[in-house]
Formats: C-alpha cells, sequence, structure tokens
C-alpha cells in the first residue's frame, strides 16, 4: 500500500495541492472564479475595517475585456497590511492572520491567495497591491506565487503615496462576467444585510453602479479571542497546552488553559476523573494526556461557552437592513446558543420576514449566512437547506399573498465548512438539532401573525356590519327625534372596537 | 485588508490545515470517520496491488471497543513501503507516490495521513504498519504526525519479519461501528464491482465475516503515464514544462511535451497563431508564453484525449461484477470518450441493471464510482446524481415490477471532487453533457428491452391460442383419418413460432 518499491515518492506544497484541486476553493471556472475572487478580496476587506474600528467603505470594481479576462479591484479604508507582510499575506498559500479564537469572515489564509493564483495561471498576470497603514505614507506591490515551492515571488514595490490608510487590490483573471453578474450583485446586496455598517459600492465595466449597505452607523462591537472550552480538548490540543507550561500544576493548568473551567468546577473535575491537582502537566505521558482529554471532551457539567468571541447580527440590526432592503414586512427573530460543537461556542440567529419581494414557495426562501458571510453556492448540501425540509411549514399558516423567507446566520469561531470554497455548512448533528428548534420558533411567530390577520379581517367584517346599523339607528333616531343633522356614529365605534390604524 | 498593522501574521502547515478543517477531509465525527479510515486504506491496498500486478487480496478487520474506540487493520498483498519512505508516506501530509499522470485511486497523498491525525487526536496511539518489500524481510513501525510542522514522528522501528510481501496498517481511533457498519459493508460490496479481479474480506468484532468481490480472474491492464493534453495548458503547467528545457525550438518544445501533438499539427498551430516555431522556449517572455497557452487551451483542431492513462471497468468484466452481486438482469452497457475537461482524459461509462435487489422507483437507483471508487456520501451535490433527475425515465418504460439501477463509473487522470473527502464530483458543464448522453444512451437500451419483453408476452399469447387450434385440429383430423394416436404439435408450433427457450 502507499506506493511500490519503485514508486516516485514526493510532498507537495499546499499551493500546489490547491492549484491541481481548485474547484475545492470554489476556483472552478470562469464564472464560479470571478465571483470567488470578489468574494475574498471583500471579505478581507471588512475583517480589515473591522480590525480598525471604522465604519467600511468597500468599492468594488469590475472591468471586462473581450468577455473572457476581467479586472477586479476592491478598495478598502481597513488597516492597511504592513509591508514586511504583504509577499506572504498574498503570495503564500495557507498564510495569514486569521487564525484566532474569535469570529471571522475569512478563516484559512486561503482565499485570496487562491484569487492571486487563479489570475496568475489564467492571464499570466500577477496581483497588484496599493497599501497604507498607520506607520507608513503606502507602498504599491506586484505580487505572484511561486505553486511548487508556496513562497511569494515580489515583481515589484515601489513607494506610492496613498491619502488614506487601507488597501486596494487589482487581481485580473479569466472570468465570466456576464454569467456571474447576478450572483456578484445577490452577494454584495446580502453583504449589506449582514453588515449594515458597511457602506459597498459595485461597479461594472463604467455602465452600471450599485450601492449595499449603509444601513446604521453603529459599528457592532469587535469579537475578541477565548480560551478553548474544555469540549474542544482533542489530543492534540492538551499536548500543546501542556508543552506551553509544562511545570504547571494540573490544577493551575485547567483553570487557565480553558474558559468555564474555575477553580471550583477544576476541583470537581479532577476529583471526579480521580486525578492528582498537583501533578504537573508536564509530567503526564500520553496515555494520561489522552484520558485527561477524553475526560475534558465528556464531563457535562462545565457552562456553556462565552459568547464574547461571537458577534451576532442581532435583531434590531437585521429587521432594519431587511426592512430598508427588501421592502419586507419582519415577523419574528429567534437567536440560539451559545452552544458549542466540538468545543467551538456558536450562535445560530434567524429572522422570518414576508414581502412581495420573495418568491413565493411551499418553504420558504432561504438566506444563509456564516460569520456575517452570504453562503449562494451548493445550498443542496447545507445543513441550513436539509433542515429547512423538514418542518411542516404549511402548519404555521404562511399568507397566501405575499412570499415567505428566512434569513438565517450561524456565527462560530470555527465553522464547519464542507469544503474549502466556503459554500455550504456540514450537517453536525448538534447544529442540526438547534437549527430545527429556531425554525420552529420562527414557524410559530409566523403562526401568531398570521392568526393576528385573520382575527383583524374578521373583526374588520364586525365592525362593517355594525357601522351599517349603528348609521340606520342614527338615523332612524334622528327622523324620530325630528333632529335635521345625523350625527357622526364613527367615533363611537372606533373606540367600541378599538381600532388600530394600522390593521 | 488582510490583517492589520497589529495582525499576528503566520503560516500554518497543510496538516495543521486539515487537523482546523477535517470535516473537509471526511473525518467529521466518529460514524464518518470509521467509513473513511476503511476507504482510503483499502483504495490504497488496491492501488498498491495494481502496480504489483497481483490478483489483490485485502483482508479488513474492525475491532470495537466499549462502542467507542475502534481498531482498523487492512492487509494486502502489493508492494510494500519501501523502509526510506515509511514515516513521511504516513506522517506526512500531501506526501505520496500518487502524483502522476494516470488513473488512480488515491490523488492527493492525504487520505491515510489523515486517518493517522484522527487516530492520533482522538486516541493519542499512533499508526502501526508492518509492510514487506520485494528487497527486505519486513518491518514494523509505529508513527506519529507532529502536526505543526507536518512532519513525521517514528515512535518505533523494528525488523518483523513477514511472509509475502505486502502491508499491514492498524489505526485505533474514535470510531461508531454500529453506526457506520451499513457504510463500511456497502462500500467493500460496491468495491467489488469495480474491482471485481480483487478478492476482499471484512471481519467485523470476529463475530461477523464478508467476502466480496473476486469474480475474475484477469488483471486490467495498468494505465500508463501520458503527456498532458494541449487543452490541459495552463500558465503554471507551461512555465514548468519551458523551464525543463528552455533551450528546445517551439516546434519540438510542442511535440515533445504534449500529446496529440505531432509534427504536422504542430507545425499548422504554430502557423496559425503566427509564431516563429524556430524560437526556443526560454526565449519567450511571460506574456508570450501566456499568449502560447491561451492559444493551446482554444485551439480546437487537436485529436482527442490517449485512452492509455485509463482504466475503465469495462463491458464484459461490469455485466459479470453486477449479474453475480445483484442477481440482475443486464440490459446494457453505454461509454464516452475518451473526452477531456479542462485537457484531462477522461471516460464514463455506465450500466443499466434490473433485479428485485434494487429498490423500484421513479427514477433509477443510482450507484456512483470515480476511478473504481465507489462515493456513498454526498449524493445530492453529485453531477451524476443532479444530472439523472434531468432524464424523463417514464418514456423509456421501465418495467412495472423489478428496481432499475444505473452503475456509474467516471475514470480520469483528474477527478474534480467538490472536496477532499473525495464523495462528490462538480457539476463540470462539459461532463455534464456527456453523462446526460450515456443515460439516453442507456434509456434507449432499457426501451427495446422493455417492448421487446411486451412483443414477447403478445407472441405467448397468441401461441397460447394457435396452440389450441392446432391440438383441437389435430385431434379432429386423427378421428377424420381414423388414427387413434392424436399427433404431437408442439414441435410444429415451436418452430413456427421460433419460441427462445429464455423468453
Amino acid at each position: 500500500m502507499t506506493g511500490s518499491a519503485s514508486g516516485n515518492f514526493r510532498g507537495i506544497s499546499p499551493a500546489e495541492f490547491f492549484y491541481r484541486n481548485r474547484q475545492m476553493a470554489g476556483f472552478e471556472n470562469p464564472t464560479q472564479s470571478l465571483y470567488t475572487t470578489v468574494r475574498e478580496l471583500v471579505e478581507n476587506s471588512l475583517d480589515s475595517c473591522e480590525e480598525a474600528r471604522v465604519l467600511p467603505t468597500v468599492d468594488v470594481t469590475i472591468q471586462s475585456e473581450l468577455g473572457r479576462t476581467c479586472t477586479v479591484s476592491v478598495s478598502d479604508n481597513g488597516t492597511g497590511v504592513p509591508d514586511e507582510n504583504v509577499p506572504n499575506a498574498f503570495g503564500k498559500v495557507l498564510y495569514g492572520n486569521k487564525y484566532s479564537s474569535r469570529q471571522r469572515r475569512g478563516t484559512f489564509g486561503l482565499g485570496v491567495t487562491m484569487a492571486v493564483l487563479y489570475g496568475q495561471i489564467s492571464t499570466g498576470t500577477p496581483a497588484v497591491i496599493h497599501t497604507k497603514t498607520a506607520q507608513n505614507e503606502g507602498n504599491e506591490y506586484s505580487v505572484y506565487i511561486d505553486i511548487e515551492s508556496n513562497s511569494p515571488i515580489v515583481k515589484s514595490s515601489n513607494p506610492l503615496k496613498r491619502k488614506e490608510r487601507g488597501t486596494t487590490v487589482h487581481i485580473t483573471l479569466n472570468g465570466d462576467l456576464k454569467r456571474s453578474r447576478e450572483r456578484v450583485i445577490e452577494y454584495l446586496r446580502l453583504t449589506g444585510i449582514s453588515t449594515p455598517h458597511a457602506r459597498i459600492t459595485l461597479s461594472l465595466d463604467d455602465t452600471e453602479r450599485y450601492t449595499f449597505g449603509g444601513f446604521t452607523k453603529k459599528i457592532p462591537s469587535l469579537p475578541v479571542d477565548s480560551l478553548p472550552h474544555p469540549h474542544a480538548a482533542d489530543l492534540e490540543l492538551i499536548r500543546r497546552l501542556a508543552a506551553k507550561n509544562p511545570d504547571l500544576r494540573l490544577h493551575e493548568f485547567l483553570v487557565g488553559s480553558f474558559q468555564q473551567l474555575g477553580h471550583k468546577t477544576a476541583e470537581k473535575f479532577l476529583n471526579f476523573i480521580r486525578m492528582d491537582p498537583r501533578a504537573t502537566i508536564g509530567s503526564l505521558d500520553r496515555e494520561a494526556l489522552s484520558y485527561l482529554g477524553n475526560s475534558l471532551r465528556k464531563y457535562d457539567k462545565f457552562g456553556k461557552p462565552s459568547a464574547t468571541c461571537l458577534s451576532p447580527v442581532g435583531k434590531e440590526s437585521f429587521f432594519n437592513a431587511i426592512r430598508k432592503e427588501f421592502n419586507a414586512t419582519v415577523i419574528g427573530y429567534s437567536q440560539r446558543g451559545p452552544l458549542e460543537w466540538d468545543g467551538f461556542p456558536y450562535i445560530v440567529e434567524g429572522v422570518l420576514a414576508i414581502s412581495d419581494a420573495f418568491e413565493q414557495s411551499d418553504i420558504p426562501h432561504l438566506f444563509r449566512f456564516a460569520n456575517r458571510v452570504p453562503l449562494l453556492y451548493d445550498s443542496t448540501d447545507d445543513v441550513f437547506a436539509k433542515t429547512l425540509k423538514r418542518i411542516p411549514w404549511a402548519r404555521y399558516k404562511p399568507p397566501e399573498i405575499s412570499g415567505v423567507a428566512i434569513f438565517t446566520h450561524f456565527c462560530s469561531i470555527r465553522v464547519p465548512y464542507s469544503a474549502a470554497g466556503k459554500q455550504s455548512i456540514t450537517s453536525v448533528s448538534s447544529i442540526t438539532s438547534e437549527i430545527l428548534s429556531l425554525y420552529r420558533e420562527l414557524g410559530r411567530k409566523l403562526k401568531v401573525f398570521s392568526e393576528g390577520k385573520k382575527r383583524a379581517l374578521h373583526s374588520r367584517r364586525k365592525l362593517k356590519e355594525f357601522s351599517r346599523l349603528f348609521n340606520l339607528l342614527a338615523k332612524f333616531s334622528s327622523e324620530v327625534a325630528g333632529v335635521d343633522n345625523i350625527p357622526d356614529t364613527s367615533r363611537m365605534i372606533n373606540e367600541l372596537f378599538e381600532v388600530d390604524s394600522d390593521v
């Protein structure tokens, strides 16, 4: 197995792996590649603006040539990239600053470098990066990737003044603007929903212009890095933590390494698994570490994870953006969590809305987001989409005229994407059951709304009949009384029925 | 973008990437991980046996403990792994001997190392490898992976005699045998269909035993490495080929580097794109190389790719295995190709069969294979499954009693898997249209068969009626003739109706 005596064994770099399997990272063909390039650049820009604590202004332009070659430019007012990091950040696959224990859009250090790689192999052009940090005046670089060695080739770097802090990236690639146009627009439109404080513009071939987002001026608080939850303690994690401070005693090691593990909990836990709290972590052999890790993963008395590392959109922001973008009536909001999957904290939130802008169907139209990023491809394979079909929506009496839509947002320090292209979320069983509960909660809100509507309709009919009778009575009384002007009954009726002018 | 002035930039190893995103490689949970481990080990074994030109004997055993921990052992009679390659082959992600230009089961140098990694992080145990090549007497190793640096840690290596050439691998991991039992059995059963010359045994907890395959003793010819097709000439490929022999003149460079590019074609092509055939390839700048590559990709007069790098199952072997395994009636076989997607040669083949063993449904039950490997997960997202729904099967008059199944096999030097877990094939548009044609061909064969059945039924009724009349006539004639024994008419009737005893 694994080859022959004559076999030609060798290793390949991660750049080579993704060069050979670019469909896994969302670079399947010119249509998808153009979309993915926009997406990766915009996500990076938004992450950077978040870090800079500014209202993001992201400008996207796409220039197409002969329908085959496109130049994508994305400009932001984020932190800028420090000079020493530019080559690797754009020319080395699996390099980045996204390996933190808090919610971020980018996660792999893969997306932008894959866009650079695809541009380079399809059009032979380098990526051009113009960036300025708070520490410098601005520089422009052009960067290729040496795919075999996974290292950057800086073709040129020159000082080039830039007025404001931030970064502009230009990538020229084989792209099919005609076919990916709709997706790009939809993606940015939905990004404006999930990042409503960002103002995003799109310019296509200098002829079409769009603006998205900008629904609020409130910058959400920055999620903070958090200690791992004890349920995330696989043996690799335990080993690494132990190697950092081998002299710590077991009790201190646990308290200092994990969240939801204070002194009392540590004492109880160690007592429960019969391990000596005074043993140093460095003295444990692989077997003992393995026992400790397994016990941490299984022990069910740790608290739920802290949510400070997460940044859900929130009811008010979500409502506001959906109302404005889709001219929708928002029916309800639900949130589940913070919970954990394999020890990684997560929150799911959802909004149910009705609008003529949504297509009518037996099941609600689904908009999916993960860490504030809209997911547009591979919906059949996604846990939110699969779960949606398991709900008996007819039972919740959706309205017969407007379309119903659900906006779902999964946020976590680790999103279980099914592939590196980040298009769909795997069906982890604990997550699936939370999504089911979320849908049911939203369904019940829909039912309450629909029944309210029905009652209102019924009341309105009764009211009409009463009005007619009251008016007749008034008229008759006037005649009997010999009064000329018939009294106005409407105020009385309104008071009787407590009419709400909005119904 | 891409981080901040204060950002914590760093690179991670591919082992770290897949450790963090193991669901992408098929290690989502204990159920799937057990299945993937068996699968990756068996695929490697079969690839190795193919290389050794022997009838594969692959023995799989799974021992479970307390329903949580499983030890998977897979033993083969392949080439064995050379000593110097054992550490990297099992302890380094993206290392292997699978990077060839011909059809293989394994492709990434990822699967087995991911199984080792998962075993290590879930149970703390190393992989144990016992292997013997033609050059040695046998050695046993136990291997971990240093995930942060993506390098092997050999915990022990000892001489251990082994009678026959081959390899046995033991991996202990968190696995759920109860829940993955069915999948494992199904996977091995189908492997016996697509590799009918292999004999595979499965032993579960020493209580259940199964045997699969072994339907033929004919070893298929080994696919051979082939030159790339000119349509695969992205700029990276061109650059690498050019760097190998920079002094070659353009004409010789093309003829020597690509298949379907002989002297005459090279001349015509270079004339068409107006490049000087006498220029040396090394003298071309990036722009000229880019022009050359784009022209190669677009030129539509190159021949179809050679099929020598591919190994389809073939009509006879497929028929034979399906008949025996499912007690099925095979209705038809179709093959499309060799064709190319992005320049990579491929063949699709399919068998339509009916059997009571297949569930009855509006559309045929689908069995998918890629490079002789059964694909069991993620069927909704797969190009074969998606395309199947686009065919109006009712039109082809499937039988009303038995179930119908289609066995499809995609073989290529590069399978466009949608994720590293190799469970589904992406919808590349050129492939999609070939699959549609394949299904239609099979559909027409089904229709011919069903109509033949109908005609046969009709004939049988006619035959019955004739028999009755003939017998009456014979009886009457005998009476008229005053003969006592009535002559037997059956032979005459059979001759008249050309009755086939099988109908």
